[in-house]
């Protein structure tokens, strides 16, 4: 067979194998936060997973003065574009204000992550944006935008604005001065999209001062980036993570 | 609204929403120590976390022989600016005898934490400024100065006076071939403050080798320095890690 | 005594000494994947560790969809150079494809590991060689290959025939944008190996930065490679990691 | 006061605040061995630590085949220059032959730990000495030498008699392409600054990608050394560690 005909096979095999529980967007929000904390991307206060409800521009988002690992399913607020709370009792983070431009702009997103993992944060402040050179990153093999420009605290609209535009239609974007984040169509997607941005950081912080990265043939990355993003793979792989963050934390999703 | 109008909105609801267990000064020693153990800034027996007592140039410190992550409240002394026991039983770290000077001079102070953490100390090699190049380190922007000489091992009054002035107003020092300090109005303050010095430190390392860093506009860091510092924040910060500690150590303050 | 004698002696007596429990190549390919991951060799669903299946060219390999902290006895597969299972029940990872091809093409291996260890994956974006210079990463010495190209997703057969060739009688191959790959003559051997092959990556990334590395004395090197690879020491060493893994997981091989 | 008075006064008060239980040799070679573990030292089955037993040159060593971590008491074996076993039961570590040639030939020395910690064997390839640039490292001011040549496995007499002399009445010695070897008065010494060169170490392969260190100021580097390495302080600091490495295994020393 050739390599596009196992290619093929093999999606349709995972999608037979490779299962997950129908958990709720709100108990993938719990999980995806714990796994990207134990992953490097908790900064204090700092980090945001939210969620599209109900196909409007409302959006589900965790109670400010919480840690990524702290969020439980009762700690989560639906609130309106002006971060009016909906739902749930306590102040959302005024920082999701640019979420709201995303989820109005972008009516595929239905889940926006963004955090400042420390590899990130350190690349961020080089002006440069990221390059992709390993497999596992191809991931984000042309689907990372770059804001070259940190427009300050993102409170106000402009920030949102700005944020919203600099997307440009890719599934990922790292922010100058800021972090990283990623809007896409599952929470899944999301969360496993964020850990390779930061697992590329990482990768490129420690090879750069050595000497320059090659890189990778457009056609493979692209071959890479699809095989690895389709979806029972992206699930299988947020399950695999999810296994580990309930079993550190048995009652997280009660 | 405007950025402005939403970010004293934000601080206004962050007063109403982010509120902190009423902990006596010693507590919050207390667990302010073991937060900065658990961010890498315990080094052997190096490290000192004092606040003033009683408005006076008295101080609470720990006991010579321990680390970070074993001090409880049955540990601090109260001593006088010779360092002389007033309250408790043990001997204070010789080493502390620079904090007398702070808080002689510095009448606004009411703790002082100085670290050696890993970071810090590798940087402080270098006989350069931090340089503040990403948002979460906005904390120290304009506010941290730079010690460049090393006086040797801080006993004597010579060191006091040489470490009391090169602070000149801020809220944090680095200490060339040595570490951190900060000086701030209240527990809280000054170890979060130290926690963004070790970070902006280990991003620093981290980036510096790749490339140049770009520098933030100075009104926009101006603007995330203050709007990171101010109280309610730095409280749910604080806070935060707090419940951290608390929950890994929960006799931390019997 | 001169040297060599004394290394004759050592050798018989660590033959005496130095003894490991009679666990099967399912047992040893259970803990392979533990030690391997608490040594920093997981990334997600990535990483593959095999063993042929009674002189024939089938072999042992975990379901996709597992981490290497998730294998038990109860998931291996028996499959067939094509990846039909035998003996089990579940998927292989399709990426397995290319462990067909060394056991048809090299008929003295026995047990092949592939992740993308951390580090290694960093180094593995520069397009150099490893190079070994401290005595412990002497397992290498002068057995080690680098494939320079990426051929993409190894699905296909494309690849299997390529890493396969690259492989040109070494115990240990490094694949650019990739990670690394041993074969050996035995679990044990296979995993020690790609132990090494990550701290060497992980020494070279802190070394180059500052310096160019040292060439150790080729006679010297092949005489540390010789001495590290002694079947008693590897086992040795093997047992070791095994008893950690079997502390932290005391139900491992049930 | 003048800075040698307090310091003078600060040396007398120590002496009788900071105390320790009194440890046989046995059990501060088991609490160092976990120490060192603990602090980055243990790579598979490499490292050592012996002391000296009844002012012969005999000498305690742990039986090959176990890790830093696992070293009890009753593991301990007592061992002449030939490395035959006169009290225990096991085989040594033949790698341990040249520790007979430095207690033959330095009779002050008691206690010799020798390690392969992470960062010193990623400095040791580079061919440099390890600068000392921070007040904590002081502890080898003045205090370090350097073995430019890597003989090989030390398994001969060769080794042996290079190692030893190369120490040069210093109580530390970096090798190169190897390791770290201290060589002291006391395992608490033996321990503590074995500790310090790894920390010199990782703080130099950080710093250094940056730019050049600093130089301390040599009578200040020498007055820090002095007062970082006298007996009660070296002890309370050992001792703090040990009631960390006793916390975690209560039963050690049993």
């Amino acid at each position: 067979m050739t390599k596009v005909e196992l290619m093929t096979q093999a999606v349709a095999q995972m999608r037979e194998h490779l299962t997950m529980p129908e958990w709720s967007v709100s108990e993938k929000i719990v999980l995806a936060a714990h796994i990207l904390h134990s992953h490097g991307h908790g900064s204090g206060l700092a980090g945001q997973i939210t969620a599209r409800a109900d196909h409007s521009s409302h959006f589900l988002t965790q109670r400010i003065g919480q840690g990524l690992d702290e969020i439980r399913l009762s700690d989560l607020l639906t609130v309106d574009e002006e971060l009016r709370v909906l739902k749930g009792s306590g102040m959302p983070n005024p920082a999701n204000r640019f979420h709201a431009w995303i989820y109005r702009e972008h009516p595929e997103v239905t889940c926006i992550i963004h955090t400042h993992a420390l590899h990130v944060s350190a690349w961020s402040m080089l002006g440069h944006p990221l390059e992709i050179a390993h497999m596992d990153t191809c991931v984000l093999f042309d689907d990372i935008s770059f804001l070259p420009t940190w427009p300050g605290v993102p409170i106000g609209d402009g920030e949102g604005e700005l944020i919203s535009k600099a997307l440009a239609g890719k599934r990922a974007l790292l922010l100058a001065h800021h972090g990283l984040l990623t809007a896409c169509c599952s929470v899944e997607e999301a969360c496993i999209v964020a850990l390779q941005i930061e697992r590329a950081a990482q990768l490129q912080l420690l090879a750069s001062p050595v000497g320059e990265c090659q890189k990778i043939t457009p056609e493979l990355g692209k071959e890479a980036h699809d095989w690895l993003l389709c979806e029972s793979r992206v699930q299988a792989t947020f399950y695999y993570y999810a296994r580990k963050a309930l079993h550190e934390f048995p009652s997280l999703l009660m």
